[in-house]
């Protein structure tokens, strides 16, 4: 999360409103503007600041070089009852993924479950959005991404998987759903970047240097180390974190005809180019079931209540107030900001005026307190 | 893996044979009874010595009890197209799971995926065995449970979850398939059995002791401590494990009206019931799908093939020959054992020769030198 204090908040409509006519600004038509904005604003509303206008600069770099579609035509290239998979024909994945998931949803309700792989398509935002999107259809929702490398696997001395989150809703009666949304690495890349700012020194198990070798210092990533999976070492689990990465590398990727493990294209324009290419773009897989094919959905909902009330009774740990429930600080993120605006960090906040000068969109810093 | 110096070596058919006529005895259905001690069977021969006929006798002292019914009526008790809910009606787990993993697979070559949850079953074996029988059929498989209360939820003083298993497989064109199985805790419980026998300490991270604290004493564990999930400490991302170990709990015994959480039934006669029952037994979720759904399942294959040739030649870490392929110590165990036969301890042999006795079902320990 930001660190309030030195930003800059904003009204996340004006940020929604302005990221839609960026992307409009480029070719994009209306609807898939405010689509793609939409996944944007949630991941600021939800407090995940890294996946939200922050990057919106990202995708302006990938559209302006001419390296995603504005237009893509998103098709179905085969279909069994509940299962098909997407071309994204080099869309924005901020609108491919929800297309995409729509179609698992459409498929759940009427063959009790929806699983979608995705080839052709580029970086989704969080994958929280969209599990959420199935919990307005009363659906659980599963959704997962390969990534640009940045993990090496167990015992590995170079950069061979994404990050590769998965993210899964169970909705509740009286209570907020439960969501989890994690990578599948030990942390999340972000927690680099904010040591190597700070100049602090990363616990042992985050990152490998370019040798292979542990590391406490966050710049030994930048000079060619990797990230880790989580459990990060053999004793602790590292070969799961490994496994998850590489289920969530297959499942998005093998099963679409996308690029699988170090051959994801990358994020960032100024990223090397993989050397091979074994498929198209990135990839996505979308679930979603519907309830009522597995049990009466009402009487799911209050087990779920009763599951989030006894989870919650557990006895603390010392110095903890207890287990949250997965969703916990990113619906209190959402409450607090959807009053009291977002708040983004100066450098953000330069990147947004250096787009609304490139593109004559306006933005009303003016206003704002910094 | 057992220590297999101090070892009796067992033909895998002999014990298969005795596993089977063993559940015969207490009034299975020899179909049954073969398919229980499959599973067993193939536990020890993929090194899961745990898991395998370590096992029996636990079984038997519930089939002696009259706690797990041994002619279940297993049937869906609710469907549509590609998922259902099975009640196993008490039956042992390692048939209530075979024919539940059946009906998954069944599912997923009509409608391209099939997904069943599990009610009122017990413990069904390694998760690892059921995405293997999907393998046969070309499928891809999936399969998770959830177990007696041993984990913390990361910031909770006490046991709320299972070890809650999840497992998938993906085949392979000529290479062997890749094959994920694993507890979604730090460490199998296994682990800390052997220090307990070796007295031996445990790393940080592994469990906590009945107020919540690290420890490094195996024993910790015995008077009121608790595994720790997969990530362990909210640094090194412990919110993920309890996050998978709950997502599998909920997909597995919420949705299919199974125990959920610190309620599942314990797995051992001398266990305490827990104070509540929210459901039916302990619960399961499998899934299949049929590659041919998403893409043609040959360039599938030939694609893991690939995989598995460029994570072969990643850079190795320092002092390691470099990352495995998930499933390649099992494979090797299973070809080396299908050879040698299975190594048992002697407590466990000692477990086995009692069995024998009690039911008069011969077990030849006289050729085997120790």
């Amino acid at each position: 999360m930001t660190d309030e204090k030195n930003s800059y908040l904003f009204p996340a409509d004006r940020l929604k409103d302005f990221s839609t006519q960026v992307f409009m600004h480029f070719g994009i038509f209306e609807a898939d503007a405010r689509q793609a904005a939409d996944v944007l604003a949630k991941s600021d509303l939800r407090g995940i600041d890294s996946h939200g206008v922050a990057r919106l600069h990202t995708y302006v770099d990938m559209l302006e070089l001419g390296r995603i579609n504005p237009k893509p035509n998103i098709k179905i290239v085969r279909e069994k009852a509940s299962v098909a998979t997407v071309d994204g024909d080099n869309g924005l994945g901020l609108i491919v993924g929800p297309k995409a998931n729509e179609i698992a949803m459409d498929k759940a309700e009427t063959y009790g479950s929806g699983w979608v792989g995705v080839c052709n398509s580029n970086h989704f935002g969080i994958a929280g959005y969209y599990p959420l999107k199935a919990l307005e259809r009363d659906l659980i929702g599963w959704a997962m991404t390969n990534s640009t490398k940045l993990v090496a696997p167990l015992w590995g001395a170079e950069r061979m998987l994404g990050t590769n989150p998965m993210a899964i809703a169970f909705p509740g009666y009286k209570e907020p759903p439960i969501v989890i949304d994690m990578a599948t690495s030990a942390v999340a890349f972000g927690k680099i970047e904010i040591a190597l700012r700070k100049k602090t020194e990363i616990p042992r198990g985050w990152i490998i240097d370019r040798e292979g070798r542990d590391t406490t210092h966050p710049q030994d990533m930048i000079t060619g180390g990797a990230q880790l999976p989580l459990g990060f070492e053999r004793e602790m689990g590292g070969h799961k974190g490994y496994c998850l990465a590489s289920m969530v590398d297959i499942l998005c990727c093998v099963l679409s005809g996308a690029n699988w493990g170090p051959f994801a294209p990358p994020f960032f324009v100024n990223q090397e180019m993989p050397a091979r290419s074994v498929g198209k773009g990135i990839g996505h897989f979308f679930g979603a079931m519907q309830i009522d094919g597995f049990i009466d959905k009402d009487e799911f909902k209050k087990q779920i209540d009763d599951w989030i009330h006894v989870f919650r009774k557990t006895k603390p740990a010392p110095g903890t107030n207890g287990p949250l429930i997965p969703g916990d600080p990113e619906r209190e993120a959402e409450v607090l900001r959807s009053q009291a605006g977002i708040p983004l960090i100066k450098p953000v906040v330069d990147d947004l005026l250096n787009i609304s000068r490139k593109t004559g969109i306006p933005l009303d810093v003016e206003s704002l307190n910094p």
